[in-house]
């Protein structure tokens, strides 16, 4: 339904032209330095309007904290966040009313409620991600506060402009399609590792596209202007890093750490595809080239020396950097006219009226951040209940030293 | 944690070695024909040892149905299913034991829980899916006695074998990769279509691999034994379809269908990836020719011409089938020697002892079948409550036409 | 944490001096007739200041709907909830902040969370039921369109005044303490059944003690009075009627309707008991006088005779009224001077300022209501996703008759 | 539905008359001692058979642990235990299954699924709490160990005897129902408090009444007596002390302390009132002498010099003895005939065959144990994730005094 985690929880409400959107969180830690300001940050990220690329709807998208801080620190019970809505207006009715927009959530919102708003997105609006967005700022502050996490998101592909190999995500690196080839080591190349160890949002953000590379960045352009052109669209892939997760973070079995962020994923609209590490591409790697050997690090811990994993085994984080990339298909809005069908099933043809984004990658962005701070902050908290609940038991000395920790239990905790 | 699903609620317990293996499954509906026979026939399938490509391990795997039913149907209370380990032992001690295995759960589980069952694998283990499996198989009873929902898996590539152009799903047709060539039609061939639509476990069955197209079922062997002889491992992906599903299912918009449905297969052991309908592909594709219009069934209601959506608008089903592909990595556990660490950091090599599944695809078939069925159960129940409960309102006659349900409200539910 | 409900579910937020208190209601049946009104009726009896009984300030309360509506209906889709805080102001800090009130919230909230809103309220405030109220005025407005459902609350004791005997609920009929005297059918009298039956809210609201009965309501503001005068509190309690409930609500085993319900009334500030049919006093009746017997009703469906259980057997809803009993106590704040000890331990005297209730019993009866309706409006929907599934399956011929309903299958939808 | 709790999870399963009943505990701290005598412990106290007062059938109830530990430590991972039930014949069919139990679940599980087992217990069952009582064991164990909690529960009255004023809680003390005299004190007397902070199981179990007041255990013999001679059956209260809690537990504003024990205690079987602390009785008792006043212990904290409250304050423990009292009704199941209607509605007479437990509150003292201590448990794993993510952020330095906890941030840790 409309909420997320279970100890970090997130409720969002809100549609297209009621009279705000915002979200409860519930379950912030009390005692976090946090302003609207930090919040305001990644929503501004979030806005349309940003450039020639998205649409010139200029919302202002202020937030309002309206519980659970007071002097600028959390007080450990709900923080309720809204945005007013600029136009509250319900929909103007029209001829095109009759028609469920195709690819769009009309026809389903329909079967599923009976009814709907009178403004076809209703809640499959894009405006239900401020609460998310919000909700993943909050979770960012603490992350970043006690255990130095950073997330950063960027465009890994729109269209068929991808990133080039030597930076691509394995998926994207082109394959030979050589069924008796093995040779395949160049699918998780040095670079693209150390972009994903340096990569920040402010290298992010100077380019409009939100894509790394400049020069695949220029060419992400035109192709997103040739859709505009077109008066279609186009979609692409974003792919994220979080650094510095502890260990030990994801709940065997059904809320393994990349299911949880599969689902999270999964839950923003217009995505189609979520693949972790490796990915797809991690599928035609023999295990002796796919497994990650392990290897002491500096600091005496267990590292890994490749990371095709993507910082998680067995469902639980490792420590080495966790990747992932999230599919988002063309928009369904497009201004062109589609022959398709009324609701009451008359043939005809339809054309979106007003502007739309050609592209929504680039502002998925700050979403697939936010997302994925809501889930380590929520995995976190649950390995917390853990961890502090085993440390004050006695060690277990008893036990073979190979199926117990090598390190104190005080240590752990 | 170990338990899936809001309203039919799947509770899986059991590792490697310990008694027995099995699950709580709470919320299946009350005076469903259920035998132990009908659960038996899918953890079958999921056995190994069914042909010369799996382990040689015999495990039985005989089920026992402990409560929940009488006189051969359910009660409405909580099925309980356990099945015994045949080797209950702890695991044998050994010098290999210092070695957590590489991209295998050993290393996590411990930084977890500070202690780790002695085998390995423990929780992670493959025999943890047969509680799924038993709980998918109760699920599918009731779909397709009340709404002849079917479902059926298959493997869709082993390795770089995959199926070919015509029946494969778009993310595996080959792409020319030119950027400014948008004619992709062809991704989403009418023979995929018809595959999805008529292919029966039956057929799947016929050849080892759980491939539906021979002389590719034949290079998957051939593939998977290149992989046995070489003491290496080697990934796939299986495809999935469900027909039938009511429109309306999915629980916007955070618990999306696709959202669930992407949590259930992340949280299936050693998987890395999915997609939805278009998938990966549907980033490729301009919105004009991606989006499916809609047209008038023979039965009055809507449909799509085309199907790149998979199944779902929004987050909500559409009455079209549902297909989705799922990523397995090559397994980590491989017999020839592996330079890695050993949890002190002491650098070594390791070979696992013992026979492993060369590829495990073919078996995750019916677990991927399972999952799937587990989510439309669960959001086929959330549905009921609220259709129900619309369906007892008087009707929307005050509200313009195009934001109700054209159909009377009585037919809605 | 501050959600309640699984199906229909209930997150509040907000203190006393933060910018608004308000809450998000998912899972509301679409299409149902709601305007502010109908939830503005509920929260105005609720606010201070409706007598001279109660505190004077005087907060207008006025509710605001964000989202989940258009046109009167509602859409399915959350719908928030918003109240403005009149007073926004940060706490003046002062002396008696060195204190935490003697049995309030003050010392344990600074213990769980390290850290307290200025005002020592905070979420413990009587203001964040305002947020409680909204969501159970929806609920009822749907249980009251679709199922005829009443629920009415009224105050039945206030410190040691009680109901009369005869219209009492059982524990609080006056008892003869003889070990060995079992003659206590009068414990249940018919008179009480009768209120029971027919009471109104128009008619509790009557008086400003909200007790049905004018000469005994005349004592109890005596009571308050006496309490107000001696700068002290007094609690009561309130009974709870729920009419027109069918039967098979409860979701054996943890969650009894009777367990929902007793959560549900422990939730709200101040109280220390819940009972529910007979309650404590159902412990001294023999099962001989205890048992309610069946017979059949009017309309061919079983009835019970008495009503000893209160309308709920196994944690089930058999179809009687459903009627319970909760005890609040008295307010802790006092303006009279009390001995206690600062946060440090240091010892002194605190005396509370402002002007605060001597006795809440009579404000919480639309809070008991309100939280009434929640759990039903749950247990309801829960019920609809079981029923509506059973009712697609054949009927249940091959069982011996009294394992099945005796009516047809397509009747128990 | 059949699982408690949040983090610390309950799953429960079986009927009386299948294959086993038992549970899945998820969530439980890994690195416990824990083996099977820990849980056969609690078992046997609950088991039937163990004195001349309840029933004479013979169930072993030898549990046996599925998952979950190895080498007597627990992992981390879901323990399973199932208890084999001896009877598993279906239910023999005779008249008087036509006729609903008075006052029993045969009605209303019938009403709910449409389908009953054949015994008419079903999950109402008895044997039902035997997972409970698993759950709670190993709950305890973790308590016992990491914190030095102790829970003791005693029989506080059955039918009308009553434990004498001194060592009553705070409702059973007589009352002079005058209603303009407050002086009241004396219903919360020292003895009892004493009684409060001593009262060992042991104690409890020398009596086969599990009184700790011999002279009134002797006559709750003779009241049971009485009712078995009569065939009859007499109810009784249960009273309950948590001592050694921490101060911090419970989740405002749903999931109070007291809220979520009261879900508990009002799921087992034939519960019909909770009271926490002053209960019903502080109802009637004034502010001024109900407040529990602070006082500095001896080890700096403060803690209150009475304990009307019963360990909560605003829903948060508070670091006091917790004490509430549980009223279990009359059993429904007796030997006289009842005159009653059968499902049809056709009129009759009802006599129960076999032997029946006169009063199961003796045997009710070890499931309230269990289910007290499974509320703690998650109540603690909630809190542990709260105050672990507080501790790592930095101090409150610039907040007023009174807002912020006295003590340094990673004291309270």
């Amino acid at each position: 339904m409309s909420t997320f985690g279970h100890i970090y929880r997130v409720t969002t409400y809100g549609e297209s032209h009621c009279a705000s959107v915002g979200a409860i969180i519930d379950g912030c830690p009390p005692g976090l330095k946090l302003s609207a300001e930090d919040i305001q940050k990644q929503l501004s990220r979030r806005r349309p309007g940003q450039s020639d690329l998205t649409t010139p709807r200029n919302e202002k998208d202020l937030v309002q904290i309206q519980s659970g801080t007071e002097f600028g620190f959390t007080l450990g019970t709900p923080i309720a966040i809204s945005v007013k809505n600029e136009d509250q207006r319900p929909h103007d009715y029209s001829e095109t009313d009759f028609y469920p927009r195709p690819s769009h959530a009309d026809y389903t919102y329909l079967e599923k409620y009976g009814i709907k708003a009178s403004s076809g997105g209703g809640r499959s609006s894009a405006r239900e991600t401020i609460g998310r967005v919000a909700a993943g700022a909050i979770a960012e502050e603490y992350l970043r506060t006690a255990h130095r996490i950073e997330i950063v998101a960027f465009v890994s592909s729109v269209g068929k402009v991808h990133l080039p190999a030597a930076l691509a995500p394995p998926s994207l690196v082109p394959s030979d399609q050589q069924e008796d080839n093995d040779e395949v080591d160049d699918a998780l190349s040095p670079e693209f590792r150390e972009l994903l160890a340096t990569v920040t949002r402010e290298q992010i953000d100077q380019h409009p596209t939100r894509c790394p590379h400049p020069p695949t960045a220029k060419r992400m352009v035109e192709r997103i202007v040739r859709a505009k052109n077109a008066q279609d669209s186009i979609g692409g892939t974003v792919t994220c890093v979080i650094r510095n997760v502890p260990s030990g973070l994801g709940e065997p079995v059904f809320d393994k750490f990349e299911a949880a962020l599969a689902h999270a994923m999964l839950s923003i609209p217009a995505t189609k595809g979520f693949e972790i590490g490796s990915g797809f591409r991690g599928t035609e790697v023999p295990g002796s080239k796919h497994n990650d050997p392990f290897v002491r690090r500096s600091d005496g811990s267990l590292g890994t020396v490749t990371n095709w994993s993507g910082g998680v085994q067995g469902g639980i984080t490792n420590g080495e950097d966790i990747y992932f990339r999230v599919g988002f298909k063309s928009p369904a809005t497009i201004s062109q006219p589609q022959q398709t069908a009324q609701y009451d099933g008359t043939p005809g043809s339809l054309a979106a009226r007003g502007r739309h984004d050609p592209c929504v990658v680039p502002r998925a962005v700050p979403i697939v951040e936010a997302m994925a701070a809501i889930v380590v902050m929520d995995m976190l908290l649950a390995q917390n209940a853990r961890s502090k609940a085993s440390s004050l038991l006695p060690p277990l000395t008893t036990l073979p030293p190979t199926m117990r920790h090598g390190r104190d239990q005080k240590d752990r905790e």
